[in-house]
């Protein structure tokens, strides 16, 4: 295994480290009976994961001699439910695993999600390791403590903030990621770059190409770059009470079109934030406070990434205008009433805006639906 | 209303108040709107609670024009499922509380802990205030943090540590209490004198008839003892990793118990801790730690006061003791395979005790068992 690189989360006591690099998960073994002896471990995963990166793990903890238990979960957003973090936390609980064992979430951001908030409520609290399989969750997800479930209220409105002890983000695993899902796990990429990075985002149009090539170094930059942002924004607000809001980017707009598709396969997160990252551009752009040529150039590189970027790429009949309103309304970035979103003043220049008219968010959105 | 007894929990940032006295509940507008401007309210209570206390908090908040929403729960610990906590979570949504709101915990100690861990987990954590209406509630589960629901695996099994942002504890919401509820909370009362504090314990004795006559000087400072006792053990242990165990003296014999009467009406959740302090007591003298007469002296004075303090008293079949044994074994208070239990060397000196061997208890509750 090449040495992997480090981002360090200094949270006090509950700092932890992110490692990225290839051969972590055949590697697991050894590094989890090092960091965390004697402690037993409960793997939680997903069917396609399963089948991808189960293997690896398992044969790693037996070759270091580590005891576990698994549960395998399916695949899919449907997955962060309430049903489901029940039967997660009953069979830790039938597992025996006690207050000082540990949760492996190996997958994406559903597993790291779910894994991780079962973690924060069984037995008032138990350790949790994050193994990242999807580019959304090593850059996003994985990092800073959120977890939680979705309600028909709207996605993420339960859950807890609870840091992993550790994150291991092992590019190995992208290879054998579906490409529409590592296209929805870069649209989270380029949203560093949209919010503070106007550098970074530039590097990105530059290297996209080889990017999804599969150059391993870049890859590896490009992840370390995104953990270090995002560790920047947990730093400063671990409970988002402000300035960690900004990671929200898109993801007002994104969530109201995940409710309206039904959290189903019609729509990633991934590629609800890519189409929420145009929309916040382009309404920025028609309230003149940015650049409308911004939205056009964000709009063609993600495109070119193949991401979805227009409300019209969404395969099927989408509920009317009103319907995405309310979607909005319950989004819990809400605060006294007053829509709170994130606006931009170009690309790297993103800002928390908490008072936006919904009158002109609604006429924004049917002007949008209009076109093409 | 007379001035109230406040007793601090000065937690930091999550610091709050309890105030014990009378008339609280009728002046909760007036209070909340003082120290909450411009919140919502979410009122988490139960069918009896509805009936005897409800009013008294609605009419308040109407007065002092206070918004709320207001969800009953059937009475009783069935309640504090998964089922329920779902329900409770997603009517907080379909409320369109925001983070900024708080959820009101009005009733005994299921509603608190149920009410409480909903809090901990609507929109990743919504502030809470804990407004106790039984005894039990009132002195012990209140204060403190511990929320949570039962697993078919053990009580209180899955949580989170989340604290209140106020307590009101009414001691006019004793006087609608059925007499067995009133006896239950007092097993607890007793708990602070047997842990640590012999002179409490002495004052008890002394005292426990005018108590339940109603005295209510005598009941005023009984609650302001046992907050400040239980305040101490938070403030040294707040995530109960150490001292904070010996809150459990009685608790592992009894959550064993409870789960032998499948959470019913069969044994009230006090009840199991008056015959698991019997127990506590008894088995610390039977491994030669504690004086034999304490075990008599303790029985009698619950007893007298209407508390079960044998297995026996119990109604019905129990199951065997391989069940009840098992049921000790998942306790969450397990480390590391090895069984933890409260020890005591006598009255006010309770003990933790992580080696106990499980035979030595498998015995004891053979013998214990035979008697009678």
């Amino acid at each position: 295994m090449a040495e992997p690189t480090t981002v360090h989360v200094p949270l006090g006591e509950r700092a932890y480290d992110i490692l990225i690099g290839n051969g972590l998960i055949d590697n697991a073994g050894a590094l989890l009976k090092a960091k965390f002896p004697g402690r037993r471990f409960g793997i939680v995963t997903d069917t396609e994961v399963a089948i991808a990166q189960l293997p690896r793990l398992t044969a790693s903890l037996d070759a270091a001699e580590v005891s576990y238990a698994t549960g395998v979960l399916p695949n899919g957003e449907s997955t962060k439910s309430f049903a489901r973090l029940g039967e997660v936390v009953e069979a830790i609980l039938a597992a025996r695993l006690e207050r000082g064992d540990l949760i492996i979430a190996l997958g994406g951001g559903v597993i790291g999600d779910l894994a991780g908030f079962a973690a924060a409520i069984a037995r008032r609290g138990m350790d949790f390791v994050q193994v990242p399989t999807s580019l959304l969750a090593q850059v996003d997800s994985s990092v800073g403590g959120k977890t939680g479930i979705n309600s028909p209220h709207g996605k993420n409105l339960i859950g807890a903030f609870h840091q992993p002890k550790l994150v291991l983000a092992d590019l190995d695993a992208l290879h054998t990621l579906p490409p529409r899902q590592l296209a929805a796990g870069y649209a989270e990429v380029v949203k560093y770059g949209l919010i503070d990075d106007e550098p970074f985002y530039f590097w990105l149009e530059d290297n996209r190409r080889e990017i999804f090539a599969g150059n391993a170094a870049l890859r590896a930059e490009m992840v370390a770059r995104c953990c270090a942002a995002k560790t920047r924004f947990v730093l400063a607000d671990e409970k988002e009470t402000g300035v960690r809001a900004l990671l929200n980017l898109g993801h007002t707009f994104g969530h109201a079109l995940e409710s309206a598709t039904g959290y189903s396969d019609r729509l990633l997160h991934g590629e609800g934030v890519a189409i929420g990252m145009v929309l916040a551009h382009g309404f920025s752009a028609k309230l003149g406070l940015a650049p409308s040529q911004d939205t056009g150039r964000i709009a063609q590189h993600l495109s070119a990434a193949g991401l979805p970027t227009h409300l019209n790429d969404i395969p099927g009949e989408l509920p009317d205008t009103d319907y995405l309103m309310n979607a909005i309304a319950q989004d819990k970035k809400v605060v006294r009433g007053a829509l709170t979103f994130i606006l931009t003043r170009g690309i790297g220049q993103a800002f928390i805006e908490k008072n936006v008219d919904p009158a002109a968010v609604h006429a924004y959105l049917e002007e949008v639906r209009a076109i093409r």
